[in-house]
């Protein structure tokens, strides 16, 4: 058997998210089904960031370990027989053999996803509206940066957590910046290991609490202090979230970022 | 009665075009009912470009005429007010009185539009294939440049027109630029002091045939130089095509570039 690396965007607005589930449209399943009739070989893929119901990625991870006989029978040619295969919501913007260890999730070493929201009073931009949120008052981006940086680091999120999993809910947030982009949307760029589940979209909810003045900056980083899930956040709608990157070590160290991912989960 | 100037931005994709037709769903027909619904007067709108099926805008140029009243009774509050009456694929992004002497449509100094086209062997960005082409083909900017700095300055471009109205197809094409943006998306920025119908698109068609490989570089300007319609174009589709901006001369040669366009169409 062979491991392919995939890279893959989509607009989630048309899915019911990542993950296959039976009688629903979802990106595992149409890029799965994609695969088999083009390798002629049944596919399971294993994704870095299992996105919900909405969420839109254009840097999305997943890999697939295939017959090697089935990948020499393609190769290079597999991106476009994919893009002539697949519906035009979902691309396979590269694939190639993984490196020794690659594991798509485990060897993880960290998530990137961005928050478009417009604030303008006019709305937002009807070519991005599928992937921009319109709040409906004006936001002040000094007041997010400083919710924002209160809450870097390693703490456990679950205030800002859907449900536990009965898994862990610490996480390191590398990185969260707010920057609005020349036609003035105001992009959340977050950065962590990894994320618990709707992380981001409690974490844009509480911080746009702060920036449309309804909360102090220090809002958010108190709700965190209770490490209990916050009633009191409003959950950031999924369209403005898209996943934007996954980082991997060096390939010599993959393998044992895969073995330590797995210990702490 | 006082003159309101609008800027509009929409995504043409649900949209038979800007001019209200009856029984078809147009921005202009959007537009209007939001303004008289907001304004509670009767509104004809006067477009700097009249943008066909298909096609975007995010820098369109409006004027209408309104009782003083009405405008003072709403002011500033009106771009919040159409906000929420529009749909969200078209947005007025601002509205004010008009300087002495402009007209939307023939105090307009150039209008600018962008063609995006992805030669990526997977496609367009998901999220932006509504106002991006995927071509099958790769593409080679600097034949697309050669083809295009061609075609610059004052000819008769009724080979790349749709039918001639009856009217003049002279036009002054001031610049055509073809780059790739950041994503790799090929973009073609054409200005002129104005397009006769399916002019842009007419061009893209062209110079895309040189781009990959199937026509030389000279091809477009040799069918400009027939002055007929060329049956040999595949005109480009609408909805890469975005209408990005409309220029104005300084507000005190509004009222003689409209006298000075009004006797040359």
């Amino acid at each position: 058997m062979l491991r392919l690396r995939l890279e893959l965007a989509y607009d989630g607005g048309g899915f019911a998210g990542w993950a296959a589930q039976p009688g629903l449209r979802t990106v595992q399943g149409e890029v799965e089904q994609a695969l088999a009739t083009v390798l002629r070989v049944p596919i399971a893929l294993t994704v870095a960031g299992r996105t919900d119901a909405g969420v839109h990625a254009i840097g999305q991870v997943a890999h697939a370990d295939v017959p090697a006989e089935a990948w020499s029978a393609v190769g290079p040619t597999l991106l476009r027989s994919l893009a002539g295969v697949l519906p035009t919501d979902v691309r396979v913007t590269a694939v190639a053999p993984a490196p020794l260890g690659f594991d798509a999730r485990f060897s993880a070493a960290f998530r990137r996803y961005a928050y478009r929201v417009a604030d303008a009073p006019w709305g937002a931009d009807p070519l991005r509206r599928h992937d921009t949120l319109a709040w409906p008052r004006p936001l002040d981006s000094a007041g997010l940066r400083t919710a924002a940086a209160a809450l870097l680091g390693e703490h456990d999120f679950a205030a800002f957590c859907r449900r536990r999993e009965g898994a862990s809910t610490v996480r390191t947030l590398q990185s969260l910046d707010w920057n609005r982009d020349p036609d003035g949307v105001l992009v959340a760029t977050v950065q962590a290991d990894a994320f618990c589940h709707m992380m981001v979209r409690g974490l844009v909810g509480a911080m746009l609490a702060v920036g449309d003045g309804r909360r102090p900056a220090s809002w958010p980083a108190a709700l965190l202090a209770t490490r209990e899930r916050a009633g009191a956040v409003a959950v950031a709608p999924p369209h403005g979230l898209t996943l934007v990157a996954v980082g991997y070590p060096p390939d010599a160290e993959l393998a044992t970022q895969a073995e330590r991912t797995r210990r702490r989960r």
